[in-house]
């Protein structure tokens, strides 16, 4: 097989690159490790920047948000029982989408199916050949699927395969480096068939640590707290998350909310990461392959897409413009928003967590930042224009 | 000896509340442990916020500042070679002042003397009595002044003593929390007659540490390095100093800048210190007495200064209004202030300087923190707002 552009990853990121390549006539495979039933049971975030959506637009895919996604206009970030409303839509003029990456991901194979598109799952032992420049010799792609070993030669690679996926490996040690912030802390997450317990996201900070209410749809609530990574799930029976999480949300809304059967009980740790350069040769990192931020801010998926998006204009320069020195500059480019994601998770996670090292002065700190953000219009403008997306 | 207010303490907070007080026919005596001469020796911060200027003002206390002090309308930050213009004046319509503290309180003394307004030299062993509103006894204040130990009776005592004054160890350790953040440096500060390097103080992170490019006038420069808490005075020779400075600060303004024998050299620890209440019963504790910033940021003389507005509003509503129970709200309001600029200071100190135990990733958010500021016009109203002073 040969195609120009070799994407390894079947989830948001390479089907999103794949659509976008399809519909400027960059030919494009996309190779997947797993079955598309399995990738579409996990369960991800789901709030959504303005500049993913004009992606999937320009795509061409459609979606279902019209009938399904939540526009949010704003967020509340409590501290105890002082909140704070950030408006997204009077500081930036934008909104975020709530609709779960599950449903991004599901749009965009019913996409790729539409367009025919090649998709191949279930491949395995995913090696990455002559990425590097020097040499005479194309890059390609060897995998085995369907019990056969095959190979596909191409162009450039795009390694969308997550934090575990071989493309980011297939960088040299030496010329890479690795940057990482692991948290003491993990993430218990509830899927749970409620009317959520606000109609917008709060992002609280109590004296028992973080919690997010969240939501999918009017009744699908999506809810989290802070706790040790040594916890299990098992250790937490229904009961005692909604105990929990109901003395960590501002009284008001915790009086008053519903709860049920949790459909899904999870825990996940917290950690920054970013590798650099996301380029090596004919292989382009982008997503979970080159970074990771704490799900504080709903930044992953989104800054995936950031990275697609300046992929996908490097391959346009590239294929349309008879330019392929613009591939040379994605790395630059996807690092410098990648760095500043990291920053605005990093800040809203240590600004909303209780550390196991928070000290009375840094409690104090913490409380001042969020009394500032109530009193300071410019400060919530800055989180909006974070929360909301920086620009590309 | 009978007064009003009784104020512990003859540096800049003690006169201006002082001042105050006499504008207002408010009663009060001023106890200083050392001369005038001695308190005016000692070199201090030198950038003014607005509300300290409007007190002074407020205090009739003739400045030189028409004459003697240097407008500022912004800032600069710098990471390495990139530079970022904090536009005060854009962003708030206020500018600060640089005027050194020891001439404000040079100011504030000739002021005092010539309102005829008493003031105690060389006063030491002060011991604060019955500061506690229990008791039919009213409060006062003794010490030993020229040979002989002398007593103040008063309504009320104003501790502007400083952090390691009396007046904060006279509440009861029971009766007070305190909260500290230690850093792990100093700042190496030296004095110099030379041309300023640059017309605006430059706030610089480099890879050897932070620098701060300041100054009094137009012949007199002001400059720090981060340095080991370990280092003494007697390790730096000017030549080292100068070398060392000029590699931390943005290479434009090092290759011009202008060096000479420095007329001054010093090394200070950097804390953030608070301590909670800042009143028990009679007694009032205001600037440092009650808590310390790093000087990162120029806010403990300006804090100092808005204690004292809130401490003499509460005054005047008691004495004038007659309405004592005001004084009840000082220490709530003067903290929420306090916080605030214990954050800013916090935020200024860990963006610019080098810890110990920065890491790679922590490195890089740095770097997007000032990068974030270059490009966001919000974050950097955020920022002049904070510098130019909280409103009170």
């Amino acid at each position: 097989m040969r195609t120009q552009v070799c994407i390894i990853g079947g989830g948001p990121s390479g089907l999103l690159l794949g659509q976008l390549c399809h519909q400027a006539g960059i030919d494009a495979i996309v190779l997947e490790r797993r079955t598309k039933d399995h990738v579409l049971s996990r369960i991800r975030a789901g709030v959504l920047e303005q500049g993913l959506i004009n992606l999937l637009e320009e795509a061409r895919v459609p979606t279902r948000m019209g009938t399904e996604g939540y526009p949010h206009d704003g967020t509340v970030i409590s501290f105890e029982d002082m909140e704070v409303r950030i408006d997204f839509t009077k500081h930036t003029g934008t909104a975020v989408m709530v609709y779960g990456q599950t449903e991004v991901t599901r749009d965009l194979y019913a996409a790729r199916e539409q367009t025919g598109g090649t998709t191949l799952f279930e491949v395995d032992e995913v090696e990455i050949h002559n990425a590097a420049l020097e040499g005479d010799e194309g890059a390609s792609v060897t995998f085995m699927h369907q019990g056969t070993r095959k190979t596909i030669e191409c162009d450039y690679i795009a390694g969308c395969d997550g934090f575990h996926g071989p493309s980011r490996q297939a960088i040299p040690a030496d010329k890479r480096k690795e940057f990482e912030r692991v948290y003491p802390f993990g993430w218990l997450g509830v899927l749970s068939e409620t009317k959520p317990a606000h109609h917008e996201l709060i992002y609280a900070n109590s004296e028992r640590g973080f919690a997010l209410s969240s939501m999918r749809n009017e009744n699908l609530s999506r809810y989290y707290i802070q706790a040790p990574l040594t916890d299990k799930v098992a250790d937490w029976s229904d009961d005692a998350f909604w105990e929990e999480f109901k003395r960590r949300i501002p009284r008001r809304v915790a009086e008053q909310m519903e709860t049920g059967p949790t459909i899904e009980k999870s825990i996940a740790p917290l950690r920054g990461f970013v590798c650099e350069p996301m380029q090596y040769g004919r292989l382009f990192l982008a997503g979970d392959a080159a970074h990771i931020v704490p799900p504080t801010g709903a930044k992953g998926l989104n800054t995936a897409a950031s990275d697609v998006h300046y992929l996908f204009r490097a391959l346009q320069a590239c294929y349309l413009d008879k330019d392929p020195k613009a591939l040379g500059g994605y790395s630059e480019k996807a690092l410098a928003r990648v760095w500043k994601t990291q920053r605005f998770s990093w800040w809203m996670t240590k600004t909303l967590h209780r550390f196991p090292d928070t000290d009375p002065y840094e409690l104090h700190i913490q409380r001042a930042e969020i009394e500032h953000l109530a009193s300071t219009e410019s400060m919530q403008k800055t989180m909006a224009i974070n929360y909301v997306g920086l620009p590309y």
